[in-house]
């Protein structure tokens, strides 16, 4: 069934007033009309079963017939920060990440990034990729639209004290052999808490980035012992979070 | 540290003749001689630390230093059936299932396939693929190179008997709420057990199909509850495999 996020604003009575697009894509797109069923979502978890009761060519209306709590969110809050890969690979990490449960994006410049996002670039850069991530959304059954935020290392390393894990994807860890910091912290996870996960751009993190984080808390992790690209290792981070808390019933979420 | 997958009739003695493309990546691309350090692999699952010894234009040696049995290989052995997707995806899950791990990839038209290779389309496809998989598995330090292959649905079924666990992601089993299937199949695995992973094409698969597999013995699973795109599905298979095998030290691999 077809779903469409509104703003929250938009679910104060048994009606709903349709915005623009979703009144063209019911009508043109899809070409439907009165009566149609479909899913529409306030952004902040409740789904609601609605039929469309009008549409005109630019304003429609819909009737709510139930609502209830989504059941499609991770048991914990998941924040990756990104540091900025080369070319379109952002774009697909945010597609993928917002299917796999992501809360948060972060997108940073790390040391060794060779793309940079100047003042200017990073907001339509930003806007383009919370457009993918609403997309997304939509078609994986998510009930909240993933937030995306470009923001300075500076700001990263502040922010590392305010969740309950951060997990480091390091390429280091995987060939020394490390083999389970990773597991071990998702076994302590309890149900909403905050997690964040950094992962690298094609080179890798620096050294020094990483005492940085390592001493504000934060884990170096392998994500098992191959070497993972830079778009594929926030996936497997994902991944496995879905799997060990939802899939496992081993885990304290689970 | 460079790496390079080379015959396993390669390293018969103490000295190994270097294949042209591995002298043109050395000599040209990287713009080294005699003294490189690098890996080279048989492709059976030993590594050979070497040292370029002679490099001409068109040919070189190197000497073998030390070998070992590779610890990056999955202790399981994993085959991705993947229908056949849109586009160029096949390349992307390819890659990255190689990365995470993948031994074999089937493809093959399932019933809502849109896309079509036929008989003279297939091998081309395969070997660009397998030129892919070649270079994900040098890069991602893989021991061994996947094998592409296509096959036909008929074959697909044949092969199902032949697999310890057979397990499809199936996202009726994820709209139904369905949850623990995958996670409990991962728990009775031994090493070296073989395991396929069947994933569908954009539109899901048909419930004949499913029942076609099921009936031989394959299990309908859930990836998690939200419905992952066609591409993401196979990602999530082989993290979730690495994830529970690889770094967590509950199950009977770990």
């Amino acid at each position: 069934m077809q779903r469409y996020f509104l703003t929250k604003e938009a679910f104060k009575g048994e009606t709903v007033t349709l915005p623009s697009d979703v009144v063209h894509h019911i009508g043109t797109v899809l070409r439907q009309g009165p009566g149609y069923e479909m899913v529409l979502l306030d952004g902040t978890g409740v789904e609601y079963a609605c039929v469309v009761t009008s549409l005109e060519k630019k304003s429609g209306e819909a009737k709510v017939m139930s609502s209830r709590q989504a059941t499609t969110e991770l048991p914990i809050e998941v924040t990756l920060a990104y540091a900025l890969p080369k070319g379109d690979k952002v774009e697909l990490v945010a597609q993928k990440a917002t299917e796999l449960g992501v809360h948060h994006l972060l997108l940073f410049e790390s040391t060794r990034s060779v793309a940079k996002w100047d003042g200017k670039k990073a907001p339509k850069k930003v806007e383009r990729i919370q457009k993918i991530m609403q997309e997304a959304a939509e078609q994986s059954y998510r009930a909240v639209v993933p937030t995306c935020t470009y923001i300075s290392p500076k700001e990263l390393q502040q922010k590392i004290d305010g969740y309950d894990a951060v997990v480091i994807a390091y390429e280091e860890s995987a060939k020394e052999g490390e083999q389970s910091a990773f597991a071990q912290l998702l076994t302590q996870l309890k149900p909403k808490q905050r997690v964040l996960v950094i992962t690298g751009p094609e080179g890798g993190f620096d050294v020094n980035e990483i005492n940085q984080w390592t001493q504000a808390g934060a884990t170096a992790c392998a994500f098992g012992p191959r070497i993972l690209r830079s778009e594929t290792a926030p996936l497997y981070a994902l991944s496995a979070i879905s799997f060990a808390l939802e899939l496992n019933r081993s885990y304290e979420n689970g």
